[in-house]
């Protein structure tokens, strides 16, 4: 039998259908964009679609379905949304209700289901060109901070820009810059460099989300916007229901990351 | 007094609000993006950001306002989108209704406004670098053609994307690609090169709209996607209402196209 890693998206697809992988994506499927899921009522979608066009760095939408649609038409011709994500986070009023392996008895007439770009794609450019990537490094989780840069609002979503970090060597800082740019649908170039008190972070040892990592002597810590975002925002408004993927749970995609790179 | 080539996005703007100018906005306040005009009542709305983002290259969004609003904060920041654009067409059930300066008396609540990038951007960008563009060397409408590639449909919004053509010398056509690459909020990099019977379109002298421009030996048509498209396929749909720019009438921004242009 094959290793998980070395299995098509299809195939791992098929294997979470069967609720026979259930942890994260990280490492799956490399060189295949996954993306992160926010499934909300209909009544919520065109302020949520706004918030995503006005703010497309933290929002990369990949692909949104149709009120009711469970089917990807661009990410994936057989993939079905309720049963591909190998875990889900099921929030009521902004609560966290039930982690579940299939959101079957959860789907109704009138959800919309919004796919974003996920991180990990740029990441796989940055080791690619041998950029080193700490927190891949040091096997943690990706340190995440809450800024005091507000995204542009729409309708009922508002609140801050959330940000990833990595810090990166002198010598490789413009390259990682140049790299990411061309992944403008998966948050794209960085958002900042430098200074974390310039965009509102007092101590990058005490990340909001994720892990802490080693900063290294003379390394400047670069920071891209970041997925959680639109998240966090969601569940500030407390919407009837929310459903996403539970973080680090990602819908693996046919699509592979060069494909969502610019020239 | 100053020439009207000479003014400033706001001082047009100014002057097109007290009905002192209702002509072409072409070669006006250059270096600044123009922008199309398309107004949906509220029913509409989300089909048509979701068509957009499907189909961001006859479709690329620069700010979309929530429903009522009428002032932009993106674009500028003292407009007014009821009364700053030269001429605007009314469409009752996809029929034209009436062609006015201002429209006031059509404005209610719930009418969603959408205003989209334009080739004026990316012409200038091709004329700075000496490419010429041949309908503003023949003085001309750019010629538009009706092709047979489908649009990503969404919702009740769906048909056929409307192309722009422009001839260029075999030595200019890979710098015509990378200069408009640049622009993706702005149409972009071109959908297709060469061939024409290849997308549908039968005879380059007989644009579906617009008019045709010569074609020199040696040069290859080269194919961009159109601002029309949205508005083709809104007017198919028939809603109840829908107000757009009049053809060539545009919305004169703040925004320098310099600043819509990627690394």
């Amino acid at each position: 039998m094959k290793k998980i890693s070395q299995l098509t998206p299809k195939e791992i697809r098929a294997l979470v259908r069967k609720g026979k992988w259930n942890r994260p994506t990280a490492g799956l499927a490399m060189g295949y964009a996954q993306a992160n899921l926010v499934i909300l009522p209909e009544k919520y979608a065109f302020d949520f679609l706004l918030f995503c066009q006005r703010n497309p760095k933290p929002c990369p939408l990949l692909e949104v379905l149709e009120p009711g649609k469970f089917r990807t038409e661009f990410l994936a011709s057989d993939a079905d949304i309720r049963t591909d994500i190998p875990r889900y986070n099921v929030y009521r009023k902004g609560k966290l209700e039930a982690i579940v392996k299939e959101i079957g008895r959860f789907w109704k007439t009138g959800l919309v289901t919004f796919l974003l770009g996920c991180s990990f794609s740029f990441e796989e450019a940055l080791l690619r060109s041998k950029i080193p990537v700490r927190h891949i490094e040091e096997k943690k989780n990706v340190p995440m901070y809450i800024t005091r840069i507000p995204c542009k609002s729409a309708g009922i979503f508002h609140g801050p820009l959330v940000v990833t970090m990595r810090p990166i060597a002198p010598v490789n800082i413009i390259r990682a810059i140049q790299i990411t740019s061309r992944y403008a649908s998966v948050h794209g170039a960085p958002v900042h460099i430098g200074d974390p008190s310039a965009i509102g972070i007092r101590d990058l040892q005490k990340p909001d989300f994720g892990d802490p990592v080693t900063i290294k002597e003379g390394e400047t810590p670069v920071f891209w916007a970041c997925g959680v975002t639109p998240q966090a925002i969601v569940m500030e408004t407390k919407p009837d229901l929310c459903i996403t993927h539970a973080p680090g749970h990602m819908f693996i995609t046919d699509v592979l990351n060069e494909e969502l790179a610019v020239s």
